[in-house]
């Protein structure tokens, strides 16, 4: 844990503030990758003087900062890939979520910013997904991506670590980066440039890790290869694959065994999750496949020699965006290196264990297989504490906290729905100030919950619940209406 | 030249907007580097669809950025360091201002963003320190110091070439960095992070270099030391002084000659202006002091055997914060290894060459000692074409102008003062809706410029030329507000 436990924000103090104006959807056959955003955001402010501020879940719009921020001279930014998955029963789902909370303090750490208790930030993105809820698309291969990023806000142009930042998580739709079956991709194997180095930060998710990459990324293009092949030291050791972790499954000179092998984690490596994730599998399948898993040093001699014996069998890149993208062609000192496929069909370019481990962790993460990775939402709601949620300004609202709410329609503990409702219905009613409208307000919004929960077997309990708490509540905010204006 | 010629913006084209709000200025003894910033700040932007837009000097405030703007995720950010002083005579100056624009284009080009004509933005910094003129200290040591800034501004995450870039210049005053003489510092050697790397982006001035420096800089002050000296490769190679260039006086080991060195420019260091002045002026020294100047390799073992055998004559770091920076000791290994400071006064921790070097600098930015680093006013003004200055709202410009005009109180030539004054002159009428408001801000102007130029001899002239061309626009002016009307 590289997070101080007595230095965290706090889920339960989440401040909600809806949109005004929801935005239209954006169809799925129009997603592009990280263009288009949901309607709200998630910040969390940081000052080294008062640590943490509260949680804020507010309308997605623009950052106004001083054009002295450190993070626009100096590179204090790291950022967090992940997604958002619905399964086949239209419940939401994360991926590993833990395993970038933790990355994400390690990059932060290592820049002298912040961090915090992951699970706190879990909880805030749980409820963000609730009000988001109508964003994350359900179809296989679809999801919702999020970037939870941290950014020095430090006003003063001092090189230190920054006095001030601010933690934010946006979402952006994302459709499946294989529309069609696999394409495998060509890379340019770049000594030219290199992207980390032993002691530098390359084993981090830090934003400067990333502009130097798009230069000798447009020579790649250029040429006609889709990634750089990222090199390093005088024997050409493989380090990553564009942005993605680098694999390949081949018959290992020594012993002569199957083996799917993956540079270590020598600090030149980021530690993909999907990278992980694969590792843990493909070591599960052992047994039944015969394919034995190594963490280990590749060079480009290992790979010339092994195409040239026929001991290579596939080879691909690993990550967030993609899971897997297999490779067909390495462009090493000027000479193709063509990389056998495995393939067994003829419509896709993937060989069987590239497109085993493709399918196997998109399953797990549509929930087809239940697994540890992709925990149910009742397990992610499992430690939620009733959250205080207010500030809901306007008519909107319940248009979108019952889109929320569609949510808790799955077989959830009678527990939960019972408490998200009396949070829900106390939140409704903090901003309403007559009674004639709290009853017009809590009549629609019973409807659109009965809507909702119709298929819920603890329907009636929670609608008998919900009138108990509508005539209480009517009844103090009366009250409290009251005491407001003997106070003014 | 890295900038494609066909593609800058143009200073003439220069659309100024005063702020409404002068910030009071903040006393000499209160200056801290980069905590104050001036009323102004210049803005362009930038689109791969059309290019350079106009460049702007607007009020000095936030930016307003897209959450998903690259900038905040992936380290498309480089940046400058430069200053503006005033000389003895009251002059601006700038010190080898195409050598920050230089190198401004090759760390933006490296990140993939967009290139400029150095002279456009030199031209319209120029602009901009005559509007901020209240704001450069006159104190010898003190200077206005500018942070000329490109980001990617994209807000699309696909990491590629960034399709939209914002250029912006702020600047703020800073005093002298020794105050009182000069204090040596203490280094550690550092082995556990390294700051740059062959092929890595080390010799560019990128966002990305400076935030992974906080924690061994934080690690360095915990064991009392000021600054990390960065060190390369199995032999402990010197690379750079926290920020700095690095230097030392030494007696060389093969020629015995005394030796003035520098890590070469080998990809590993950034290029300073700084560190290419202090060659430039000892290398013209040589004849005289008999010190000879040199780029090459330095490794600890050099400093350890050079300080053993008595060989070490002075150590500095050199930039544009302090100019130098005396260093007394470095620890190395665990142990303090003392760097004689060849000092010769008790109350100055700086040798004669690193104080002469100091002295040198200081007088060519102060105009003390004439040199082509530190271009006079006219020198600068001498390709400056007729700007055209528009877009001042309120009645703070006269104001802001005139003090502006402190500048050309100098004795620059006629023509340049005409000339700037008829640009001036056909600027305020511009904005001026009626005849009667134009006469009496004329007559404030005059009053103004009177007491501004009063020194000038060619004042007279001046002033006659303005009282003429008063007449003469003011007539236009009514010309043209007739013209509007009928327009209408």
């Amino acid at each position: 844990m590289t997070f101080d436990a007595f230095k965290t924000f706090d889920a339960q103090e989440l401040e909600i503030q809806a949109t005004t104006c929801l935005k239209p959807l954006v169809p799925e056959t129009e997603l592009v990758f990280g263009k288009h955003f949901t309607d709200h955001m998630i910040t969390v402010e940081w000052s080294a003087e008062s640590g943490w501020n509260k949680p804020h879940i507010k309308p997605y719009g623009k950052l106004e900062l001083e054009p002295s921020s450190v993070v626009f001279h100096y590179g204090f930014e790291c950022f967090e890939g992940m997604k958002a998955y619905k399964d086949t029963e239209g419940h939401i789902r994360l991926f590993r979520p833990e395993m970038n909370m933790d990355r994400l303090n390690k990059s932060s750490a290592r820049l002298g910013m912040p961090t915090f208790d992951p699970e706190e930030l879990v909880k805030v993105i749980t409820e963000f997904l609730r009000i988001e809820d109508r964003w994350i698309p359900s179809k296989r291969g679809y999801s919702l991506y999020l970037r939870p990023t941290i950014i020095g806000t430090q006003t003063a142009l001092g090189v230190r670590a920054p006095d001030t930042a601010l933690l934010f998580v946006i979402a952006s739709p994302v459709g499946p980066y294989f529309s069609t079956g696999f394409t495998a991709i060509r890379l340019l194997a770049t000594t030219d440039y290199v992207r980390s180095w032993p002691h530098g930060t390359g084993d981090c998710k830090v934003g400067g890790n990333y502009a130097p990459c798009v230069k000798p990324q447009s020579i790649a293009a250029e040429k006609g290869y889709q990634q750089n092949l990222w090199l390093f030291g005088e024997d050409d050791e493989v380090t990553e694959a564009g942005t993605m972790n680098f694999f390949m499954l081949w018959e290992n000179f020594d012993t002569g065994r199957k083996e799917l092998i993956t540079p270590a984690l020598n600090g030149l490596i980021l530690p993909g999750v999907t990278r992980d994730s694969i590792l843990s599998l493909v070591k599960s399948w052992e047994a039944e496949i015969g394919i034995f898993v190594r963490e280990g040093k590749i060079t480009m001699a290992d790979i010339l020699k092994a195409v040239e014996e026929k001991r290579m069998i596939e080879m691909f890149g690993a990550g967030t965006a993609c899971i897997v993208s297999p490779i067909k062609c390495i462009n090493y000192k000027g000479k193709d290196i063509e990389i056998p496929l495995g393939k067994t069909k003829n419509d896709s370019e993937a060989g069987p264990l590239t497109k085993r481990i493709n399918d196997t962790i998109l399953d797990i993460q549509y929930g087809v297989v239940k697994h540890p990775f992709s925990p149910s939402p009742s397990e992610i709601l499992r430690d939620l504490k009733s959250y205080q949620v207010y500030n809901w300004p306007n008519i909107k609202m319940i248009e979108l906290l019952s889109e929320a709410f569609s949510f808790i329609s799955a077989p959830i503990t009678k527990e939960i729905i019972k408490k998200e409702l009396r949070i829900f219905w106390r939140s409704r009613t903090n901003n309403v100030r007559t009674t004639a409208v709290a009853a017009m307000r809590a009549s629609q919004l019973e409807s659109t919950l009965s809507l909702v929960l119709n298929s819920d077997p603890v329907l009636d309990i929670i609608i008998e619940n919900l009138n108990e708490q509508q005539e209480a509540t009517v009844l103090q905010q009366e009250e409290s209406v009251e005491m407001t204006k003997q106070d003014c």
